[in-house]
């Protein structure tokens, strides 16, 4: 079933928006298929053309739209944040050794560790060689910002997770850089392209920022609490790895000391030699029963409401729009949605 | 003992451009010291501080004196290619599974394929970062697309290596576009960097092009030929992956029905799910010295010797200068080096 809200907002983007979401998919797929070598086009559609939510491309053209912009590079720059937004997951699979992806075996499963590893860089660069033909140094600059902050965040969440230590300051950190960043940058640049003044340029930024960190909570939220058939993932993916998110560290300050050393050794990352901790079943359900009793999503999901509010406020600067309202609308759903 | 010919480019390059080289050094230095994050710090110093030739740097540095333009831009632009080039050898030994690098255990061996990736992603968002700061739309054209094609290159090596052939035209076409586009855009930049005429810009890329395939030639010969400990990684490394490289495919053009049925034996790469196939020491030495006996490595160094000719031939269209001459230097020392 799809939810009031996902339908209400899917019919308003095709009449504001569904053009230029249409042009912006005719960019990725001819992009897709440019390479003269079969198993970059192989491995990039596979995981470009897989059903993505395609989020930080309407972000594009709304904002692009918003800020009167031209349509025609609003699909070019939407192709180009959908291609970045594509290698960072075909990476994220293969440092996190993930075997599914959208229901999928992962590019990596499929393809191997290396043939990942290489395509997702030769996207990277696919994607500098487009900026550099669009031209714009601000674009870049906000873009080649983004995706600094991103990877130094994985390291950085990479680094943690061995020291078996990460707090509510540290996970905000995280995902801020790591998910919000990129997607600021995305109402960035279409604030950019509209050529808006300094002040709308970062009122934009910030809602994307804010809209960032409230899509990053809820996906860590939907790992405890989704309908596995919607979500297209496992439920407790995270917790498997080991990942700590916001309704676990919640349920950490609010549990009991022993149910609190209950938590922590099943999260517990081995040491470099050591096997890995026995994470049965049971200890998961355990600690999903935990989060559920110290209603960790609850706390979670109130967080990101807030950081949707935060965003939405941001809008206020601008004369009411067809484009503004679509956006408050997004800001809504992305706190509301089940996948 | 070091060679006479390394011992004169090694006086002339510090004469002529010494200060340039240290200024370069110190960029290098101070970026990798500028991350808030250890890991980051810790494995980009590791590669990058690890005594590396510094090739394309040096090559930066002198086209753009060559070209009259400013040093410590050149100094910059140096550094942001050493990094690129660092990052890709980071990511070249994720893909290698390579346990050594410069003698000493690599970046993967030693904190993980998982750090090793991310933290190549991050160099090259950070050297994306330094191209928009430097500004210059031509020079990021020039990389991005070397960028592009190394990468490109890339997949289709891993593609060729699954399906077990490679001929002497893929094998060029393949250290073409991996290594000689990146070491000509070295050069490009520097002529770029000087404001030369466009027919002076592409003499020096084609100078940097030829340089560049008789650099992995031979660096693809001395995996046969070197002196281990002067080469500072183990003779047959490329061999024992399976590598085919150009005295390779001169001995397997040469040998008897027989021997090359034997050589293709030994590089057979298993399918997927299959066991790697046997190959022993004894199998190693079977193919060096049927290497020797067709002498695969005298082929390959005449090869690499007619491009390096060729480019110093690019290097005619300039008036004599030390800068030319020492470019000329650098090609010959490409084909006579032992490490």
């Amino acid at each position: 079933m799809t939810l009031p809200l996902e339908a209400t907002l899917r019919a308003r983007l095709g009449q504001l928006i569904g053009e230029e979401l249409s042009a912006c998919e005719a960019e990725i797929r001819r992009e897709v298929a440019a390479s003269p070598v079969l198993l970059i086009r192989d491995l990039t559609e596979y995981v470009a053309l897989a059903g993505g939510k395609r989020l930080r491309p309407i972000l594009v053209l709304l904002t692009t739209r918003l800020a009167g912009g031209s349509a025609a590079r609003a699909a070019r720059l939407g192709c180009v944040v959908e291609l970045l937004h594509t290698a960072t997951l075909i990476h994220d699979d293969v440092v996190d050794r993930a075997p599914l992806r959208r229901g999928r075996p992962s590019a990596n499963a499929r393809w191997g560790d290396d043939a990942a590893l290489l395509v997702g860089d030769h996207l990277y660069a696919r994607c500098m060689a487009l900026l550099v033909a669009d031209g714009d140094l601000a674009v870049m600059d906000a873009l080649a910002a983004a995706m600094v902050s991103m990877t130094e965040a994985e390291v950085f969440q990479l680094e943690r997770k061995r020291d078996a230590r990460l707090t509510e300051g540290d996970y905000l950190r995280i995902i801020r850089q790591k998910t919000a960043t990129f997607i600021s940058a995305c109402c960035r640049i279409g604030a950019l392209a509209g050529g808006l003044d300094r002040a709308s340029v970062e009122a934009l930024a910030a809602f994307g920022e804010h809209l960032g960190i409230a899509f990053q909570i809820i996906d860590d939220s939907l790992d405890f609490d989704a309908d596995e058939a919607r979500f297209g993932k496992a439920i407790g993916t995270d917790l498997r790895e080991g990942k700590r998110t916001l309704p676990l560290i919640a349920t950490l300050e609010r549990a009991s000391p022993e149910e609190r050393a209950r938590i922590l050794a099943v999260l517990r990352r081995p040491a470099a030699g050591e096997a890995d901790p026995a994470r049965t079943e049971r200890d998961v359900v355990e600690v999903q029963r935990l989060v559920k009793v110290y209603d960790g999503v609850g706390y979670a999901v109130a967080r990101a409401a807030a950081y949707a509010a935060e965003a939405t406020a941001r809008l206020a600067r601008f004369a009411p729009s067809a484009e503004r309202e679509v956006l408050g609308l997004i800001a809504e759903y992305v706190v509301q949605r089940d996948r």
